[in-house]
């Protein structure tokens, strides 16, 4: 599927966004609804989604209600963007759902020809210890592998009624049978957690995700005989890689991952695009764009929590009173501290998994 | 799939079939091969195949292979020709085949919409106990459930990316996400019993399945890192309808059941489309043509074992001196005292079935 092009810099919606949301037929996310809203909703990180208010009212109404991701097991590391969409499984686990990840072994055997032992290996001795040290709960969160799930395989064969190739065309142009069985079965990931009880699930994901969601909601509201709530999503900015590429990608060169060292933290750091102006001349006389800048993008989005040391941050380094130098320096220093107390959790994490999966 | 029209009467290899085996690439089967040929295989029932010699040679050389068939349980009753396909799985079970039987319960459920829990009940109400009373050893057969075997079902998803949408497009014209699915499973069942250890393996099918065959052949190749045997077969030729309708077709109420009562014997045989004269002294003078006879069909594939007896009939069919009216009567007196003997192993079977999936 063509990626689409956005900008996910501003803190402010920007136009992109806006047509996205006409475009795509979804709901601006209104921070209000939800109550203790995390960083990433407070900032405007977390912009729309779908049958939103659905899930505001079970939260609020403290009534069941699911929040499901996967691990696409492609890669042997986890790019620091992962981050965001943990960030928000977590929110809603503490705000009380039902907590469910799955493995997508079966799906990365299809699409991409990685191995079920692969994947396996790599989930175990990496992204669930990783999403675990990023903040869920072990106890309260159900981890799967396709592969396992006989409720999810057999889901998969009763939806594919519901579906047809022409939908399939119109979101992958000819889609050949791996794509056809990996996005099947992804749809019955995203329901099943209704087969026992019908209840409201929240998918966090990129906007380039959405066709998979509008697909699941389409085919949870064609089979009638299951009473599913159609999933509703919510979407959050991509975090960009620190070069200034439009995506963190799990298969660059150019990206902050998870459990890099604290050299790579420094030497990418060091490299990051910034908003800063060409001379320190210019920058103390004219200031930087924030809005521009990578840093900022990673203080926002994940390292500065404290709105307010934010704001002023931003308003010094516009003023031109913050250098470029200073910020990485900061920013080196507050990721550095972040990436010793997570692999301290990764490896305390890992103990778990072991112990959970032995 | 458009149904191949082929004439499944003829004792003799009809043009019909010749063509078929030169247009399909199949091989003629060669009765000599087979120690201890059954039934249909001496009487030209059995015609074709792919990769014969190979499972030939392993009943000979006390080599491993498997004989695998499958249940669809979309009826919940079992038409008479079905006996032909277990009749071919016993006499591999015989020779020292290892035997597996699925249910197809997730292609019954993508491509037709049956539960999984009917598919269950019919699958050890009626074909599970009516396949033992048929003879398969019960001791000897895997029975399975595609919804229940992870093998299967993930085994469906890494093959998937040796299929193309542009073969599918082959057999099935516009292939809806359903029947992807549900083939590429059954190429899965088919090959699953390879996974430990890769070894020759038999499917007996009628030609209109030759197509998934092929698929399977195609796929199994494709995927070298399994180093499967590619997947040999056995055709029969179909048993027509007492009508003279091409094939017994599980649908169509003009057909011999398994499990018919004596009364529906006795109704559905007296219909039956014969090759006699039109009038009794026509028949007298010119004889009947038994190639023509729906009931020498009945004897000839299943109801008289000895060859030198059918011969005899045949020969006094032709001359005049059998009349339809006794043919039928004998068929009949045959066919009632083969139910009656299913129906107490089929009662037998049930509560081995009970037990065995308790």
């Amino acid at each position: 599927m063509a990626k689409e092009v956005i900008d996910p810099w501003s803190s402010e919606l920007p136009d992109d966004y806006r047509k996205k949301i006409k475009q795509f037929g979804l709901e601006k996310f209104e921070v209000n609804d939800f109550p203790n809203p995390n960083l990433l909703m407070r900032r405007g990180i977390v912009f729309a989604g779908r049958d939103l208010k659905r899930i505001s009212k079970s939260i609020k109404e403290k009534k069941k209600f699911y929040v499901l991701t996967g691990i696409m097991p492609t890669a042997d590391k986890l790019h620091f963007g992962t981050k965001s969409v943990i960030d928000q499984v977590v929110y809603f686990q503490k705000q009380g759902a039902e907590t469910h990840v799955l493995v997508a072994d079966l799906e990365s055997a299809a699409t991409r020809g990685i191995s079920l032992e692969e994947a396996r290996r790599r989930a175990l001795d990496i992204h669930i210890p990783c999403y675990i040290a990023l903040g869920l709960d072990p106890k309260k969160t159900k981890f799967y592998f396709q592969s396992e799930n006989n409720d999810v395989t057999s889901l998969a064969y009763v939806l594919s009624r519901r579906a047809t190739l022409n939908e399939y065309r119109a979101i992958y142009g000819n889609p050949e049978p791996s794509r056809i069985m990996a996005s099947v079965l992804q749809v019955a990931d995203i329901m099943h957690p209704q087969l026992k009880e019908p209840m409201p699930g929240i998918i966090p994901v990129g906007l380039d995700q959405d066709p998979h969601i509008r697909l699941s909601r389409d085919i949870a509201s064609r089979a009638k005989e299951f009473k599913f709530f159609t999933p509703s999503s919510i979407n959050h900015k991509f975090l960009p890689a620190l070069t200034g590429d439009l995506k963190m990608s799990k298969s660059e060169g150019n990206s902050l991952y998870l459990l890099d060292s604290d050299d790579e933290i420094k030497r990418k750091v060091s490299r990051a695009l910034t908003g800063g102006q060409k001379t320190l001349a210019e920058h103390k006389e004219k200031g930087g764009d924030p809005s521009k800048d990578m840093i900022f993008e990673l203080f926002k989005q994940h390292l500065i929590e404290d709105d307010a040391e934010l704001a002023l941050r931003e308003k010094d380094y516009r003023a031109g009173k913050i250098l470029d130098s200073e910020n990485k320096a900061y920013a080196t220093e507050l990721l550095q501290k972040y990436m010793a107390d997570f692999r301290k959790k990764y490896a305390d994490a890992r103990k778990i998994v072991k112990k959970m999966f032995d």
